[in-house]
């Protein structure tokens, strides 16, 4: 991984500097029209933001289509872009997903950098090279592994942020604790969404992004223990799946909260997963996020979903489970009837 | 590289070992409707072939595009592909190219496997991870380099293609043997394709996918020497776009052909390769296939084009130029005069 990191506030002379050891011939900035019009204003100190050829997308999920890449691609097109270009992604998961997929595959490859504008894409999508969009109704169904050159992590923003917002980042911090140890966990179920203490925030998010960057390092294209970084996705993208068809969409780390309270339950179930952390867990779920409304006419749809996930295969119903947090089980088989009573429990805990 | 290339005519036992050994929960079978009326008739025999799902796009360069590339995804997603499938690209270069985009994204990465049907795609599109569409008027716009799993390489096929399909691919041949040595470029130029000797013919295919293949495997992201396979590229890229803008599409191979001689001109002009030597190549391309008709107006449109290659930046032209059979000289800077001068040399070659 020659990826770099950088933890810092000041974006503007982190990014000149980047952009100066790159030597690139052409900078373009991919951004959404959120991003441009409330957040690079504030970066009106940086050279690299002021002279690059500036590329808007519409923002939202929705918008993370085969669409807005198409615009990008021919954006990057007229515009010059060439293989010794550079391409900066300023803004959410739906910029640094579809703008790195846009730089992995114009002219087969333009380098880019990542700089994450929410706490999700801070925690989740900016590391990792994931790349890609939604496609016929399912998430990130077309994509690239790919990684940025350089990623900006900061704080910055975040107070720019709605609170839902940064509680959606915060549910991928919540599952990168599960997956390190007790005691992240309960640091994390700690923290208090009504006085945000941002120095505590940035502290948990370093110590976040490390445990993803191990996991992604050791296995960078999810053959093996990657997949532990699905935890609560599998049930998750189904809520998403379903929300979309249901015209009326979830934010993501919503649906990771939620799809982690069902696979606990399935680990409780099936890896003896401690009942008391798991009911701990789901409290501060439905506290900090409510509730995902599902009744039992709605388990077919969810299990059919879930058969899309990439990780499933041939029928089967794969999970990354936990007995413990830290120890983590990946490629856990559940059959649609287990499945279906994990959601009975999801239900009673979430109290609908 | 850990690419499996066989020669072979036995292509149904080889595909089924093949797939017998990737053990795949599904397998499908891209194809354009050419290659499936004439060509996979041929392997009903193949068990793989009867039993995948067969996904069929438009035949013809006009239609390696987003839009074909998108029902490939389409039709991928909604026969159920994951990431254990196996995809098998039959077909000539944009079948191979479409399909081992589609199969390098859908799902960030699915395997694939390609049985090239024409001489070109055997020489050239199969061997060597370039995969793409072509997109904004541009040749290969958006790609990614993945390579095949497998390529099975044969001739059995040649034998139901026009004669112009078979010139075509020879083009790339002619190509190769420019890039590794006088001798080679003598067996080439004494070919008759007024009586095809398929034998003979196959030897050559051999030696030239050997040379690729040694190319490739020192320089698989084209950072280097890999830019020598782009020898009568560059001009031969503008001639297709600018056809295409023309409406009237003309086969790669041709392209190729006859861009390699213009670059033939300007590596004698700037780097004394032998006139002799030259005007050979451009008899045997000229008396082979034509040429492509330009007048001094077209000039400053094909040179507008060349600042679209992906070798180019900074608004230079650049191109992989010879001071002799195999001593390549790659990222040749050229001004747009000395192109000029070029164009005019190979205009006067062609008698046109």
């Amino acid at each position: 991984m020659s990826q770099k990191i950088v933890f810092t506030n000041d974006i503007a002379a982190t990014l000149d500097t980047i952009v100066d050891e790159a030597a690139p011939n052409r900078v373009f900035v991919i951004t959404d029209v959120n991003v441009d019009y409330f957040v690079l204003s504030r970066l009106s100190d940086c050279k690299t933001v002021a002279g690059a050829t500036r590329i808007v997308i519409k923002s939202g999920d929705i918008n993370k289509n085969v669409d807005s890449l198409s615009q990008v691609w021919k954006q990057l097109c007229d515009g010059g872009a060439s293989r010794k270009s550079l391409i900066i992604n300023i803004g959410g998961g739906v910029v640094t997903d579809l703008g790195g997929f846009a730089a992995a595959t114009f002219k087969r490859g333009v380098r880019f950098v990542n700089v994450p504008t929410t706490l999700l894409s801070a925690v989740d999508a900016a590391v990792g090279g994931k790349t890609g969009i939604n496609f016929n109704g399912f998430k990130n169904e077309v994509g690239a592994f790919c990684e940025a050159d350089a990623v900006i992590i900061s704080t910055r923003f975040l107070d720019s942020l709605p609170i839902q917002e940064v509680k959606s980042g915060y549910a991928e911090m919540l599952k990168h604790g599960l997956l390190s140890s007790r005691d992240e966990v309960a640091k994390l179920l700690a923290f208090d969404f009504s006085h945000i203490d941002h120095e505590l925030l940035l502290s948990l998010l370093t110590e976040s992004v490390e445990v993803k960057r191990r996991i992604v390092a050791e296995d960078p294209h999810e053959q093996g223990i990657r997949r532990a970084l699905n935890l609560g996705h599998t049930v998750g993208h189904a809520f998403e799946s379903l929300a979309l068809k249901r015209m009326s969409a979830i934010p993501h780390g919503y649906a990771v909260a939620w799809g982690t309270v069902v696979e606990l339950v399935l680990s409780h179930m099936q890896m003896q997963f401690d009942s008391v952390l798991l009911n701990a867990v789901a409290d501060f779920v439905r506290t900090n996020y409510g509730a995902f409304a599902i009744t039992c006419n709605d388990y077919d749809a969810i299990i059919d979903l879930m058969h899309h996930d990439k990780k499933s295969h041939n029928g089967e119903l794969n999970f990354s489970l936990l007995s413990a947090p830290g120890d983590i089980h990946i490629d856990s088989i559940c059959d649609a009837e287990t499945v279906k009573a994990a959601l009975d429990i999801y239900r009673d805990l979430m109290h609908i």
